[in-house]
């Protein structure tokens, strides 16, 4: 069942489940350009996968991922060298958005700058209890720019600049506190926690997962009457799927003369 | 004082507080087409009354709504009478946005779907410590687009993604920490909260409850510099209204040698 | 160190920090045109110091800010006036989000309408934990419209709706929970967390700091693709900084074998 496609980026395949695994544990799962050009294509493959339901990204060793590889960055000189790696890493945030399914982070150990961003940047997040947040590049002198784009989507404005420019760490229940982790586990239960999580999503409609989705993120950008327009439309679709027909018949047919959803 | 429009929808007026009560309880006020019709008659009554003060959205029986009428629904065959629907239940939303006072949700029970949807909607929100809030529709495989736009406006977008793909229950503290209810009483206490919360509303001047409600959401979808640009226009319009004038001076009275607003 | 422009707006320096301090504690220093205008001047010389790195906001005697003077304001009859007030009173809060470096408020008392604006204005606060926030000009039928510019960018939205239409004051633990205040210090220790915070800030690299306040806030404004773009342009820049270079290569040496930010 398990197949990787190279030794940096791990894939497992379970019940409509990719579970990905960033497998640098030595270099704490440092974003180096070969990692991240892992993660580009397995998001490009997943993106094409129709019997995929939903995707966990996790990550081997004791952290989940240290953010870019410095050393990398280093031995490149040129800002063309610099600025092509971060439009790599920012496509990469952006086709984890563009994954058809729901993409949930399981987050051990820390996870600091561009690994905080990956976190950020997942649609749902489930952490262990002793995992720990930062984005931390303040204090080498290079501020997260791009991490902040994901962060200040996901928690407040206020708490995310905090961050950004103290470089503090923050922990699992702060982290939930404040929007960025959906759950927060025991340490030896988050891959259970993240496989259980996944499994809610792979079990319900793909259809409606999929338009969901997209919908979600749509809408978001738009004025309240044009959002409402577009969801309205999207649920009229969405009623005419054969999924959405057959839920509404075994649900009405379970309640008898209950009414609704309940 | 109580006269109802409708046997579906009741409403009350007492000192400039109307109080709109869902009332198909049979069917867990499940928002049938005729009720979504009367919500919409009712605040298109409600915009040009202009002794209303605040109204208030409550509901009989055990619970706040259902949402959509699944049977309804699944009673009619083709997309467009669907399409319709929905463009009927987002009316009445941005109805409530729209009303020119506020609006605030009193939730007991459970508030599903579009039922939860209503709550996002409202301006405010009080809820019984019993209340339960769940956005359903992926579970009969309908995603809930519509209530989607309404929470992802509300709560952090996290938490939002994650009760629209799971469908999962919150409880009223948990929808109190995530900002879709203010405030959370005894299930006994919920009608005498409500009301205590919008006489206090009623209370305020009336030109500048009303100027404010359609400030606080115009502002909202403008950057920043034109949104004080137009928030100082108002406050100078305000500022000329002879509620400002006769309060400023009360305050100045009451305060002799203090100063400012405490 | 410390020297005054004016006597109702203190300012000292001290390593790269400038904190200044509203001074009408009398009059619970209410934002008269004249402390306005000093903090206008203030911010607009703040902009051209490149040896600065940081700024508190504080405020002498009981209270943090009481919001506008409202004798002064009763004293002008006409609209223009007004209108020119608030033109002022926005400028002063635009002058700290384009203030080039951070700025922290400190915060004891109370901090109501125009004073509970410019917390919110701020990027950063501390809280003394008796501390007290409302936008209670509705209370004199003068909707908060300005501060409810910055409040509802700073806090959830149907918080931010409670607070403007009851007027109804919030401790420092709402605020800090709401994302109002970053931190909540018993009152004794204000002065000292405020200067802490600002330490902290001002060790870090200067370039980065600027950088990244002005990123932070245009990347809000943009739509995600767009975001990514120029936050990747910004991290190219910064790598190419002198302050980045030294930064990661004091990092590279501490860590040895250590690879990321941790």
């Amino acid at each position: 069942m398990t197949h990787a496609r190279t030794d940096l980026l791990l894939r497992a395949d379970r019940g409509g489940v990719a579970t990905l695994t960033l497998n640098r544990p030595e270099r704490f799962n440092a974003l180096s350009d070969a990692l991240l050009a892992a993660l580009g294509e397995e998001f490009g493959r997943l993106a094409a996968e129709e019997d995929v339901r939903c995707v966990v990204l996790g990550a081997s060793g004791r952290a989940f991922s240290a953010g870019h590889d410095l050393r990398e960055m280093r031995a490149h000189e040129d800002e063309a060298r610099h600025r092509a790696l971060f439009e790599r890493c920012s496509a990469v945030m952006r086709a984890i958005r563009g994954c058809p399914v729901p993409v949930i982070a399981a987050v051990q150990g820390i996870a600091t700058a561009a690994g905080c961003q990956l976190v950020a940047a997942c649609d749902l997040a489930v952490a262990a209890e002793s995992a720990r947040f930062a984005v931390s590049g303040i204090d080498v002198g290079l501020f997260c720019s791009t991490p902040a784009v994901a962060l200040t989507r996901a928690v407040p404005v206020k708490a995310a600049f905090d961050l950004l420019m103290t470089g503090r760490f923050i922990d699992a229940p702060e982290a939930l506190r404040l929007g960025l982790v959906n759950r927060v586990v025991p340490e030896e239960a988050l891959d259970r926690a993240a496989a259980d999580y996944a499994a809610v999503i792979a079990a319900k409609s793909p259809a409606a997962v999929r338009l969901g989705k997209r919908l979600v993120y749509e809408q978001q950008a738009m004025g309240l009457a044009e959002a409402y327009r577009h969801a309205g439309d999207a649920m009229a679709r969405n009623m005419a799927e054969p999924d959405a027909v057959a839920g509404i018949d075994a649900f009405l047919a379970r309640s008898g003369s209950r009414q609704g959803l309940r």
